[in-house]
Order: structure tokens, then C-alpha cells, then sequence
């Protein structure tokens, strides 16, 4: 009735503010199944899409970073004892680079072809079982290869500082690069796995 | 009515069997909070209490292990080339051999002393997430020390398989059982996170 003499289209909107990206400080203390259906609905949808996004971001990231590390490791020859293939530490991180492709690679394709698409590749269970533990043992085996490398590589350096001790620390960094963006990857992965409903 | 003629004991117990532990397959459709008041309850506490004693118990094995494995390194002193302070790798195993023992020490003191008080020393929202962060650290920390120091050992056994070279491979493998304790704890913090109501 009083809205009627000032602008009621203001008053029409009143309740769009809670869904806007500001509102997660608001329901810091309520559980998200208690926050007055619609509103907390789109919030949950939104906050779920941002995290596929991340996820996604995250693991081309890593990908990136595993595929730099493959191909400077593996061009890494430069005769005699400058072979990266005479070192068990060096090939271990090749392979383990090698693995890190296949898995994001995998990913990548699986989720963009689910952004474009729309349809669910895998059981939403499966897949978010698989997510987890592939994020957190690919990123155990990276910084596992990464931390072996890097004290035949310190030595190395303390006699002669040349092309193949340079090459090899650039792999060791990428390799722990790749490293950071799975593990963080698996955090998301393990809060996804932990709000579906059959656990 | 019709139990009358028979023994009408057991009829009493019938809504008890969904509160014990072989549970958990027939929810397995149901969110948690829909699953009909006091049994759900029940349950939910059920699974809570399990979780603390696990993580519990998992802690204490990896304070043990991580215990073991730092006592074998510092004994590791046998003369000449034989003392495991002339090799960053064993001395990096050292240090991450202490930092878990800490680690690992105050967590068991700290959930020992909240299970036989039964209150919180800590915000439930600042513990679980010290938890999940601290076990997932010093779970990439210990696979980390004991990958730099599986190379040089190798190295060192194909010369000569003496009683220094046994004692490092052995505190290598405790640090990694260790690992593997906290790997499986850090996913049991992890799920605890998740399902806290303020995310």
C-alpha cells in the first residue's frame, strides 16, 4: 500500500541480493540446506560451477607445467656424462612427468567436453572418486620425483655449472610447479568428493 | 494384535538394527539430514566418534614410526665416509623425521586430552582446519625427505651393502610408513573439513 506514491520497481528486487557473489559472508553459521530454498539453491549451483571452473583452470595449469618439464628433461642430452638417461633420478621425473600428462590430459578433455556439452561423461560418484585420488597421487609422485632430483642436481652444481645442470633445475622447478597446482586441485577435488550425499 | 500369540520382545528392538555399524549401506541414497531425526542422529555420531578414533589412532602409529625412523638416522654415525651429517639427503630425512614427531605429538596429546575431558581445547573451525593442513604438509614433507635420500643409498648399495647403508634404507621405510598414515589421516581431516556447516 505505502509503495504505491515512491518507485515500487526497486522493491521488486529486494530479494536478489542474497544470491550475488558478497553473500557467503552472510551464511557463514547456517548449513546450506537451512538458507530458505531458491536463493540458497542458486548460491550452492554457483559456488559448484565456480569450482568446476577452478578445477579445470587448475589442472590445464598443471598440465602445462608437466609438459615443459617433459620436453626440457627430455631433450637434455649433450653427450658423455650430460646424458639426463644415465641418471635414475632424471628418468624417474620423466616418467612421472609423462604420467602427469596422460592424467591431466585426461581431465582436461573429460571436463571440457562436460562444460560443452552439458552431460555427465562418468557416474557423478565415480567420477569424483576418481578426481580425488588420481589429483593426490599424481601430485604425491610429482613432488616424490621432484625431491629425488634435486640433491644429484645440487651436487652437480657445486663442480660445474653448465647447459645440462641448468636444464635439469628447470625440469626439477616445472615438475614442482605441477606439483602445486594438483595439490590444490586435490583439495577441491576432496571437498567435492566429501559433499556428495552417500557418504 | 497379532503378536500377542507370539513372543513380543523382539518387536521393541525393531527400530534399532539402523543404528548399527553394517548401516551405512542403506543410506546410501539419503542425504544425512533427511534420514528421519534420531536415528540419523545417532548415526551421524556414530560415524563422528569412529572418524576421531581413527584419525586418533592413525596419528599415534605415524608418531611412532616417525619416531623410529629419526632414532635409526641419528644413530647412523659409524666413522669416516659412514656418518649420515656428511649427506644432505639423511639430514633432510632427520629434520622431517622431528618436525613430524612434533607434529604428530601434539596432535595424539591434543585429541587424548579431549577425548578423556570431552571438551575442545581448540574452535572446532580452527581444528579442523590445522588438521587437514598439517596432516596434508607433513604427509608431502615426509615423501619428499624420503624420496631425496632412495637415490643415494641406491648408489651407495651397489659398492658396498654395509651396516650404514642398512640403517638409512630403514629409516627410509619408517618415514614412509609414517607417510602413509598421515596420507590416509589428511583425507579422513579432509572430509571433516568439508562437511563443517560454514563452507
Amino acid at each position: 500500500m505505502s509503495n504505491l506514491d515512491g518507485d515500487s520497481s526497486p522493491k521488486i528486487h529486494v530479494e536478489t541480493p542474497p544470491m550475488s557473489a558478497s553473500a557467503p559472508s552472510e551464511d557463514r553459521h547456517t548449513p546450506a540446506t537451512g538458507s530458505g530454498g531458491f536463493s540458497g539453491i542458486l548460491r550452492r549451483w554457483k559456488r559448484e560451477d565456480l569450482m568446476k571452473r577452478g578445477s579445470l583452470a587448475l589442472r590445464g595449469i598443471a598440465l602445462l607445467f608437466s609438459l615443459i618439464s617433459f620436453v626440457i628433461m627430455a631433450s637434455n642430452k649433450h653427450g658423455d656424462w650430460r646424458n639426463f638417461d644415465k641418471y635414475e633420478e632424471y628418468r624417474y621425473l620423466l616418467a612421472i612427468a609423462i604420467l602427469s600428462i596422460l592424467y591431466t590430459g585426461c581431465q582436461v578433455f573429460r571436463q571440457t567436453q562436460e562444460l560443452s556439452t552439458a552431460k555427465q561423461l562418468l557416474q557423478p560418484r565415480m567420477a569424483a572418486m576418481i578426481d580425488f585420488f588420481g589429483d593426490q597421487i599424481i601430485a604425491y609422485l610429482l613432488i616424490s620425483s621432484a625431491s629425488s632430483a634435486v640433491p644429484i642436481t645440487n651436487r652437480m652444481r657445486e663442480g660445474a655449472d653448465n647447459i645440462f645442470t641448468d636444464s635439469s633445475a628447470a625440469a626439477i622447478s616445472m615438475s614442482i610447479f605441477a606439483f602445486l597446482c594438483l595439490a590444490v586441485s586435490a583439495i577441491i577435488s576432496g571437498y567435492k568428493l566429501s559433499t556428495q550425499s552417500y557418504i
